[in-house]
């Protein structure tokens, strides 16, 4: 019998002819006339599982688009993995800037363009040839496998809490490990340890009853925008400190975090360059890096009142707004932070005006997973392994919901193991993935799944 | 022969009807429809000055809206009088509150109701039947006079101000009369000392050159909302004062300006219930009356910048601007003004945005004459004479360019001497003008010319 390697190198062209057909299905999850598409994706998704020799595959609807489940569950007393990814799309606007059309994928140069290619498609498919491969060459898995993919991951997966709340059982692992995301660069591995959480509020400041003439009235009654100005300035250090009470009272961040941020190269000409930018500015005390991914953020992300026409209106105008979210870190919560900016903005607020806080239902807890976690370890073998290097420990400023969801609802971790690049296009025209890549990472789930199998399954 | 009284008892229905006459004219400048409306409005007041004895009558071109002028200049050694007021009238929107059509007056319970009836056609009709009843009477006027009516105070005067400096000699007097205004109530004079002045600017912040991702770079940037909170929250203490640098070096106000604004009754629970406001807010040190009507301000029209839709998007903006106009007193002026803020912008401009300080041309010296001027001490005695009162000293928070502009042209300062009510409705539906102003009018000009015939000619 041929190994799992001779297999995937025999097997390698079938498999690119069936990624190509995966992305000709336009499963945008964010336009109701790809509704059909989503499914279809999905269909093929479940389709290509069984021929894998996955089994009790089944497609399970979804207040929204519908989820596949799949497994493979005859390791006993080895540990249960369940891994995710998603089948869903991005749109493709602006269509004028892609070079060939978005569904009709192409391979050029080594790499394969289409929507999708790289988020999520390539990466999610490459499990299932993996485990395909293990199954045709050692008859058996090395570790108990639950597939989970999801067809609303680019709509920000509105129906996957109460899914996964309802479906402990199914979904129940010892880790998750995560297909959807990608690596350092082509020679560098990464392992994603943290992503930010958020949460979301509104103000509202309300002075006179009406608009009212400045020449009147100005100097006499409080100007809403001056009392929000005020809120707002109060919230912040002249050099860029939350000033929130408690604000930083729940953060963890240990001096191995700094030492493992710091370990990541980064270039500062190169990001002020990039942003168009002549000077950086952030908490004092913390390098970029870590005030991107390690520090909580309090930012205005939209401010209005007034007159805001061409010219001059001398109102004294009676309302004022301002939109604010918070980038949140382990282990601060968002329900808790939103309540600590209430206190601070109503003991804050300047006479004369009624200001009502409005929270909004958008919100993430932030995720933190133990650097040393036994599927981080396995992955950095593999990695080892693979690209003859230690990962970095990165992290992403951002949010990612579904590793919180998992962590709440299943008690697991979610290992972050894909292989998509940061020059790949992801949500932009002209999309692609490495055929590199592609290789590389079934032979990358092929080793994991061996590696994990000396893993406590009591994790 | 008769009296001037006699007379204008016996052609009083004959005046009220040239007044419904002159009211039905629709001249609403700020409309180019109505242009010419405006322009049968200058002719219907040119040819009545004729009719009433005013020679040299002429209507006068500007770059708009015509003006028309017209003296009588038989008084030699005697003071000249020039005569101001405004044909033209605001627009009727919202035209469905109104209880009768806005250009078909109507008389009820002694009011004449029609748009521009208060505001100033009644008001400007009046010096005009005041000079015909001395002439027809007398044979001859007190003082000299030059009467000068324009047809676009309701949109600014934009064109008066080039007129007035190319016609310096046409337009020399001692001292303006302004019929444009009103009295405190039916049985309170007043006399009006100065009006605010006002600049205007905008501020734009810029950072990044594109809006970023809030959670893949915030933290690390400077969010331009923010810098522009800190720019305005720094140029006002907490407590109200202005902390631009300089902005109150040129202010007078004396502890007379206090006194005689001390004698004018204000309400203050009236005032806040009217705004629906429950606290006043204002610079430390001042009563409510004194913020408005004699201290400068400084004030945020509007502020915009980021996402202002429903709900929440996580954008790091890279622009955000607002709009600031001052409100000026004596002797603080408009350029300099400017420049002493966009100074304390220049020094409190935060690190890593760029901030631009865009100057608009919209500008007006603030206004302020002496208490007892001969015009002041006239009208004082002609009110002393009607009313049975002392006049009140007041002033007005808003602007009246023209004051400021025959000041600077002319040399002259202007007496507020009109008979308007504050519950006229000037500018809204409804608008009306009461008969016993009309009649009142007319007899308080009539024996102003003559208190004037006492002021020294060379003042
Ligand atoms: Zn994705
Ligand atoms: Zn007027």
């Amino acid at each position: 019998m041929a190994s799992w390697q001779e297999y995937l190198a025999q097997n390698r062209e079938r498999f690119i002819e069936e990624l190509l057909e995966f992305l000709r299905i336009p499963s945008i999850s964010s336009l109701p006339e790809h509704a059909d598409d989503v499914q279809e994706a999905a269909e093929w998704v479940a389709e290509r599982m069984l021929q894998a020799g996955i089994e009790g595959v089944r497609i399970l609807p979804t207040e929204g688009h519908p989820v596949v489940y799949g497994d493979w569950l005859h390791a006993p007393g080895k540990p249960t993995i369940l891994i995710y990814g998603h089948f869903d799309t991005q749109p493709v606007d602006p269509l004028e800037l892609w070079t060939h059309p978005p569904f009709e994928p192409v391979i050029q140069n080594g790499r394969v363009y289409a929507r999708g290619a790289s988020d999520d498609k390539g990466n999610m498919l490459i499990p299932i040839l993996a485990v395909e491969a293990l199954l045709q060459t050692e008859g058996k898995l090395p570790v108990n496998v639950k597939f989970f993919f999801e067809g609303q991951e680019e709509i920000g997966s509105p129906h996957l809490p109460p899914f996964v709340a309802a479906n402990r059982e199914l979904l129940a692992c010892d880790m998750v490990v995560s297909s959807d995301g990608g690596q350092w660069s082509e020679d560098q591995p990464a392992l994603s340890v943290a992503f930010r959480g958020l949460c979301a509020l509104q103000i509202d400041v309300v002075g006179a009853r009406r608009d009212l003439h400045s020449g009147s009235y100005g100097g006499a009654v409080q100007n809403p925008i001056h009392a929000l100005v005020r809120i707002l300035d109060s919230m912040r250090s002249p050099d860029g400190k939350i000033l929130v009470d408690g604000f930083y009272d729940d953060v963890v961040f240990t001096e191995e975090d700094r030492r493992l941020i710091a370990q990541v190269p980064f270039d500062e000409a190169e990001f002020k360059a990039e942003l168009g930018v002549t000077e950086l500015f952030g908490e004092p005390g913390y390098s970029t890096l870590e005030r991107i991914w390690a520090r909580p953020t309090l930012e205005v992300n939209g401010i209005w009142g007034g007159f805001q026409g061409e010219g001059v209106k001398t109102v004294l105008p009676n309302q004022a707004h301002a939109k604010i979210t918070c980038r949140l870190v382990a282990n601060q919560q968002p329900a808790r932070i939103r309540e600590l900016i209430a206190a601070h903005i109503k003991q804050h607020t300047p006479p004369g005006v009624k200001v009502n806080v409005h929270p909004f239902a958008s919100a993430a807890d932030p995720y933190r997973m133990p650097v040393d976690h036994p599927g981080n370890q396995a992955a950095r073998a593999v990695h080892l392994q693979l690209y003859g290097k230690e990962p970095y420990y990165v992290r992403s400023g951002g949010t990612i919901p579904v590793c919180s969801l998992f962590l709440q609802h299943l008690g697991a971790y979610t290992v972050n193991f894909a292989f998509g690049l940061k020059d790949e296009q992801a949500h932009a025209p002209n999309e692609f993935f490495r055929l590199s890549s592609f290789d590389r990472g079934q032979q990358a789930y092929c080793l994991l799944l061996h590696q994990l199998a000396t893993v406590d399954s009591a994790d």
